[in-house]
């Protein structure tokens, strides 16, 4: 077999999540559709975030294998002239090919995710789907001073979905930055792997204190509860991009 | 009658243009049908810029006139909630009380454009509408260096519409310049006023130097000729933003 890595772009809106699923049209569906369709193999991928419903990427990164060798630039196009042909919003970057080793999911190193808050009081026009629309006006610097005891190891539980399946809530949190630019909030967030809702569960409960309905230690003492009920909300999922994953070379 | 000014975005790709007509949907008549759900009064909107079908705005400017006297933020407010309710993609980002003497179209100093071209081998997902995807790869520089001549008062009957009603084809270009930023390139483009699609226009011929099918000079011998038929071709509408509108104060 010949394994290739692709790094995939897609608007989550039009899909629901990246995870093939019996009834529901996804984003991994679609891809091994046209894989299917370009090389007449049936083939799984693997992603290395699962994205949920609604949820985009910029950088997802997923493997496949296939029995014949291709050129890894004639993957991408085939698949993207497949996906275009079916109206997908899904888009390969790259294409390559990697050894048997390579595994998008459990050879990463590191995953970083934005999630994109639009803070003014007019709706979104063009951005419509794309960002989460907060009317009332927050504070970034709190929500930054706020974010930072999350930094490091910790027991994750109150910013984890009751579905999550990981084994631990343990997880190492290495950024959590949130930055404004006109009226665009960015929080970058960055880990080795990240708990189920962990970022939109994060990033609720930082607009909670952003509207000051929590003082800036809210999130720490939340974080410390280990307690999922005190947790602010969760973010909706427009707002949310994969924009890269680490690998070792 | 009590005048105000609103500062409007849109997502071109849901509407016919900014121009009222009779049987279709257009940016306008959707802020116009918003104004008397709240109103109760039949407005006419003056827009700075009729833009066509598919071009988006995040700086279109317009007037209105309405008889009875409204907070300004009750204004913008008003019609975005009636927007809303009707599923429009247009979103009024401000509004406020000016004098009798204000007009959005004849008062304006100043309109600025930018055309986004996305210049890379895989298509777009998250901005499709939003960009012209242009597979091959583009020289900006050489773009940027043939944009310099169309600079200052010129008969523009090259880069202009065979539907344009101007009197003139004289024009004088304030800005045309060339930018890339990773896989984006945008064409800032800045005039007192323009033609009918001269920045499409102006956008496909250079397109033509950036691709190598033209020289340099091949913008200036074009733009010289004074011949609509020695324009390149018309990039499509769905690049196009109007983003700021300028009035001396």
């Amino acid at each position: 077999m010949f394994r290739y890595r692709i790094d995939i772009e897609y608007d989550g809106f039009a899909y629901a999540g990246w995870q093939r699923q019996a009834d529901q049209h996804t984003v991994q569906a679609a891809i091994e559709q046209a894989v299917q369709a370009f090389s007449g193999e049936q083939c799984s991928l693997r992603g290395a975030g699962r994205t949920d419903a609604g949820v985009h990427a910029t950088g997802q990164v997923a493997h496949l294998d296939l029995s014949r060798e291709w050129k890894a630039d004639k993957v991408r196009d085939a698949i993207n002239a497949h996906l275009r042909l079916r109206g997908e919003r899904v888009s390969i970057l790259a294409a390559s090919a990697v050894g048997p080793d390579f595994d998008a999911r459990f050879s990463a190193r590191s995953r970083h995710y934005i999630y994109r808050i639009l803070n003014r009081r007019s709706p979104p026009a063009l951005e419509l789907g794309k960002v989460w629309w907060v009317p009332k006006s927050l504070d970034p610097e709190a929500m930054h001073e706020a974010a930072q005891p999350l930094l490091g190891k910790h027991d994750f539980t109150t910013f984890r979905s009751a579905q999550c399946q990981a084994n631990s809530p343990l997880r190492t949190l290495d950024r959590l930055d949130v930055i404004r630019t006109g009226d665009l909030i960015e929080i970058h967030a960055s880990a080795r792997s990240f708990l189920h809702n962990q970022v939109r569960s994060m990033v609720g409960s930082l607009k909670r204190v952003g509207e000051g309905g929590w003082p800036v230690d809210g999130v720490k003492m939340a974080l410390e509860a280990c307690d999922r009920s005190a947790c602010a909300g969760i973010a909706p999922p427009e707002g949310l991009y994969l924009v890269r994953v680490d690998y070792d070379d």
